[in-house]
C-alpha cells in the first residue's frame, strides 16, 4: 500500500534509513499534523529507499513505496522533494542528488562531504533547474546556522565565522579537562561508550569539522566551497599538561573551526585553540556544538545546540522541508552560484595571533637565554612565562638546575605564524629541548 | 526629489527616525546592492516619516518622500511595506500599523509593547489581508529568535523558552558581580554612562523583558499573547551579599524571562534567578542578551547576541524585509491567528523549583531551630545552609551568640512556591529575623 497525498501536499522521498532517516520518519509521524498547520500544506513521505529492506528499524514502513535504487527514487514521479541521507562525497549519494536535480526535484541533504566537495556545482545545477538545495542538517546538526546565515544575516557583512563543530572532539577535550586524564585513555573510553567511532581519525583529526567549516565559509564570504584548502590539525597532541597550563593561564582548549576574511585572502583552519575561560564558548562542553559569527550590523552572535543525533538532525531536515512547502526559496549559498567568487587562500604562515608554547627544556645554564634570544630574533614578545617544576609548583624562570627537562610555558603577544614557526625550529635545533615544542593558537573571541 | 524604484523593487516606508530608524537607512545605503543580489530584487526605501523634519540626523534624507503623518505614510501608494519604528503600545504606532494592514501593506515592526498588547488581533488582521506582520527586531534585537522559532523549529514541540532579555539589567548585575558594588551605585553609574534610562523602572523592574517574553510564549506554545499575566519581579532587591553567596554556592544571578508549559497551564515569569556558574548562560555578561529553547527534537538550544542598538536591530528589520522580498510568508505567530489557543495561566504559587533564601537572623538561642521547624512544617528540605559571620568567614550554623543579626543562606531542594512563601511568612512573623527574607528562584538549565 502506498500513501496517497492530497492535491497540494508536498511529497517527500527519503533515501537512507540510518539514524537520521529513521529520525525524519518518526518526526513526521509524530508532528506531521502540526507541521501541516504551520506550513499551510501537508508534507507527506511517499517513497523511501535504503540498502537493506529487511532490516528491523522499529518502524512500520509498509505505508511507503519502497525503492531499491536511490537514483530511481530521485527521479520518481511520486515525489517532489528528494531527501538524501545516504552520506559520502561520491557514489550513490552524489548520483542520486544529481539525478534528482536533473529531474527538477527539490533536494534536501544532510551530507556535508558531498557539499564540501561538490557544493558550488550542485548549487549551480539546482539554480538552473529552479529548485531548492537545502542543507541545514549538514552543518552542526540541530543548530539552525544555515538559515541564520542565509536569511537572518542577509543585510550583514560577515568578517569571521567559527565554532566548535565536532562533538566527539569536544567530548574528549571536556573529559580530559574535567578528569585530568590523557588523550588516549579518554578516547578509548569514548569509543567504549559509543561517543567515538572505532576509527576516530575523521573526528579527532579535524576533518569532519573541516567539511562543515568549508560550507560555512562559502555562506559567510560568498566564495566557492573549497574544502581542500582548509588547514587541519587534530587534537591528538593535546596533553593534560597543556590543559592544566591553559587553566592556570585563564584558558580552555577547544577544537575550533575558524574562517576569517583577511587582506591576503581567506583563512580556513581547524585546530585546537586557546579560548578565554570566562566566555560562553569555553562553557560549551561534551558533544554540544556551537557556531559564532562576527557581523558588521548584528555584531557578535553565537548559536549553541546539539550537533548530531537522530532528532536534532531530523529537526533540521524538516525545517528545510517546511521552507520548500512554504515556497521560501534562497540560493543554496545565499548569492547566485555563478556569482560565487573563487576562493583565495590566506597562507597559514601569514596567520597573526597570540600563541601558547610549551617547551620541555633541559634545565641548564644558558638554555633559557638561548630560547629567549631565538624569540627576540623573530621579533616575538612574550605576555607571560611560566616554568613548572615536576611537583607542579609554579616558579619564576631561572637558568640554574640539574639539567633534567623542565616544562616552560609561554604566551606570546600577537605575532605572525611564520615568525613563530621559525623561532621554534631554531629552538629545537639548538638542542635545549628534549621534545618537539607544543604550539597552540590563541583565538580571541 | 524622490527615489524611483524599478518595476520589481520592494518599496519601503520607514516611520520613526530614532536610533533604529536611522540604523535601517544607513544599513540600506551601505548594503542595499548586495541585499538585492541576495534576495533577487531591489529593496528601496521610498517614504519616511518622523516627528521633527528639521532635526539633524547625520543622514541625507532628501532622496526620500517625507510624510508628517505616519498613518498617511502607512496608506501611501508609494510603499509596499510599512516599517514601524515609532514605539509605544497605542497612539501613532498602533494607528499607523492598523492603517497599513487595512491598506494591504506588509508590516515590519520593532515594537514589542504593541505586540505584547495587541499581537493576536494584529496578526489576525494581517492574515485576513494576506500580508506579512514580521517582528524579528521586537525581541532580543539582533538575535534571530523569531525566525528560529517560526521556521527552524517548525517540526518541534517546545517545552520551555527562557533567557536574558534585558541588556540594562544584565549590565547592572554583571557589574555588581565583577565589582562587588551595591545596586543603587551601579545603577547611578550606568545612568551616567547612558546604559540605563533616567527613569530605569521599565528595564530594571522587568517589564521590558516581560514584553519580549509574552511574544516568545505565544510563538512557543501557540497561545494568544498575554502580557498582563506575566509574573514580574525586578532586580532592585538584589544585594552584593546575594551575589557573593551565589558565587560561593556555584551560581550567578541573572534576570531571566521564563515561559514554561506545565500541567496546570503556562508559567510566564520574569525575575532574578540563580543559574549554575559553569554554563554558557551564566557567562552572558553586560548588555548581551540570550534566548534558550528546550525542544523535543532539536534538544536544548541557545542564541546569544546583541539585544539592542541601532545596527543589530536594523539587521533584524532588514532580515524581515528580505523575507517579504523573497515571498517567504509565515503566520505572525507560526500558526493561523484564529487557531491560537487562549492563554491559561499557571499560578506562581504552583511553581516548583529550588530556592535560594537569605535571612538576617537574630543570633540567639532557638532562632535557628524555629526557622528550621517552619521549613519542616511546609515539607521543605534543605540542600545546603551557610551562616556567614560579619567578617565574611563561612561558619557552621549554631544557635549561640550575641543577638546581633547574622546572615543565613539556604538552598532548598525542589519545592512548591506556595510552601516556600508560607514558610517565609511564618519565619518573619516569629520575629527571629530583622528584615524581610530574600527569596531567589533557582532555574535549572
Amino acid at each position: 500500500m502506498t500513501v496517497t497525498a492530497s492535491a497540494n501536499a508536498l511529497r517527500i522521498g527519503v533515501a537512507g534509513l540510518g539514524t537520521v532517516g529513521c529520525g525524519v520518519l518518526r518526526l513526521m509521524a509524530r508532528h506531521g499534523d502540526v507541521l501541516a498547520q504551520r506550513t499551510g500544506r501537508p508534507i507527506v513521505v511517499t517513497g523511501i529507499c535504503a540498502r537493506d529492506r529487511r532490516k528491523d528499524r522499529g518502524l512500520d514502513l509498509h505505508r511507503f513505496q519502497w525503492f531499491d535504487d536511490p537514483v530511481e527514487l530521485a527521479r520518481s514521479d511520486a515525489i517532489d522533494v528528494f531527501v538524501e541521507l545516504i552520506g559520502g562525497e561520491n557514489g550513490p549519494a552524489r548520483d542520486a542528488v544529481e539525478a534528482a536535480l536533473e529531474a527538477g526535484k527539490h533536494v534536501v541533504t544532510a551530507n556535508k562531504a558531498l557539499l564540501a566537495h561538490h557544493g558550488a556545482a550542485l548549487a549551480a545545477r539546482a539554480e538552473e533547474k529552479g529548485v531548492a538545495l537545502n542543507f541545514e542538517a549538514a552543518v552542526a546538526g540541530g543548530i539552525p546556522i544555515v538559515k541564520v546565515m542565509r536569511e537572518s544575516l542577509a543585510g550583514n557583512d560577515i568578517t569571521r565565522v567559527y565554532g566548535i563543530l565536532n562533538g566527539t572532539s569536544n567530548y574528549i577535550l571536556s573529559r580530559m579537562q574535567q578528569e585530568g586524564r590523557p588523550f588516549a585513555e579518554v578516547l578509548a573510553d569514548a569509543q567504549a561508550r559509543g561517543y567515538a567511532e572505532a576509527d576516530p581519525a575523521f573526528d579527532i583529526g579535524g576533518f569532519d569539522a573541516a567539511h562543515k567549516l568549508s560550507i560555512l565559509t562559502s555562506l559567510a564570504f560568498g566564495t566557492q566551497v573549497s574544502f581542500d584548502t582548509v588547514y587541519v590539525e587534530g587534537i591528538e597532541r593535546i596533553t593534560p599538561a597543556d590543559i592544566e597550563a591553559a587553566d592556570e593561564l585563564g584558558y580552555r582548549i577547544k577544537l575550533l573551526g575558524v574562517a576569517l576574511n583577511t587582506d591576503s585572502g581567506i583563512e580556513q583552519r581547524v585546530h585546537p585553540a586557546m579560548v578565554a575561560k570566562h566566555t560562553a564558548l569555553a562553557q560549551v562542553d561534551g558533544v554540544t556544538n556551537c557556531v559564532a559569527i562576527d557581523a558588521d550590523q548584528a555584531g557578535s552572535m553565537m548559536l549553541i545546540g546539539r550537533g548530531a543525533g537522530a532528532e536534532p538532525t531530523a529537526s533540521s531536515v524538516v525545517s528545510d522541508l517546511a521552507d520548500i512547502a512554504r515556497g521560501n526559496r534562497v540560493a543554496p549559498f545565499l548569492i547566485p552560484a555563478r556569482n560565487l567568487k573563487p576562493y583565495t587562500r590566506a597562507q597559514m604562515r601569514a596567520h597573526e595571533g597570540g600563541y601558547y608554547i610549551r617547551l620541555s627544556v633541559y634545565d641548564r645554564p644558558g638554555a633559557f637565554a638561548a630560547i629567549a634570544s631565538r624569540m627576540a630574533e623573530q621579533g616575538i614578545s612574550l605576555e607571560s612565562i611560566v616554568q613548572r617544576r615536576k611537583g607542579g609548583a609554579r616558579d619564576a624562570v631561572h637558568g640554574d638546575g640539574q639539567g633534567a627537562p623542565t616544562p616552560v610555558v609561554m604566551i606570546t603577544h600577537r605575532t605572525m605564524e611564520d615568525s613563530m614557526r621559525k623561532a621554534l625550529e631554531a629552538i629545537e635545533k639548538d638542542g635545549h629541548v628534549d621534545a618537539p615544542p607544543q604550539m597552540i593558537r590563541i583565538e580571541r573571541l
